[in-house]
């Protein structure tokens, strides 16, 4: 495939990586934020292109892997997108259940923010994003 | 490191890969669009939380990259986070010089929408995403 092709035209060509692999990044339709990384295979791709639902591959588990299909927090996909160089996509999306992204419970996994002063590094969890729901009770 | 600290702790301690590497997205700090996906070892992290300006890994150079060197599109850091289990860093900057954070001059380099339809699938450019500048003079 050609760099002009691959960069400028509108044939879908992912350029997965050694393992099969693309990179989701998923942020919420609603407000932007980001909710989540994620990878993709052939045929998560494919299944979210036809469904209309976020499908990744799970690496822990190596399979297929319907996000929200044990919790409830299905992510409906309201646009997608790839990247320049095409090995990287980006969904748009909203979640049903308790509007969760994360294992923890929490709207987003990144639900810590690095700060630095006075010569340290820390994580500062967001007040706001509390978990919706317990893991321990849901999976 | 245990899971409890790993995914609730205020200390970061990030989850290189085989290669040393984690992935970061990076968003425009006034509008939420995402910008690029691009990977940090441990130098290119260390960098970016002390210089305010973000600094990669690239794979292709094998080497520290401070993204806009070149282009002098920069990327003025405004607020870092990482995931619940530390494998991942989002970045919300702000991008000087002319204002683009891909190497094809596009804003953004997720300038192509996945369309489904009529059993094809293609790729839509948007046309607000002009290039900002002309690669080929820039590099």
């Amino acid at each position: 495939k050609d760099k002009a092709a691959l960069e400028e035209g509108d044939d879908l060509t992912p350029r997965f990586d050694a393992n099969g692999l693309v990179t989701a990044v998923v942020t919420d339709v609603a407000d932007g934020t980001v909710l989540m990384l994620a990878h993709m295979n052939a045929e998560a791709l494919s299944k979210t292109l036809s469904t209309g639902i976020a499908h990744y591959y799970s690496r822990s588990r190596a399979s297929l892997w319907k996000k929200g299909e044990s919790s409830g927090n299905l992510q409906t996909v309201h646009e997608i997108r790839t990247d320049c160089d095409q090995d990287a996509i980006w969904m748009k999306v909203s979640v049903s259940g308790h509007g969760s992204s994360c294992h923890t419970g929490h709207n987003s996994c990144f639900y810590r923010r690095i700060e630095t002063g006075n010569g340290t590094v820390r994580l500062v969890a967001d007040a706001e994003d509390v978990p919706r729901f317990d893991p321990d009770k849901v999976y």
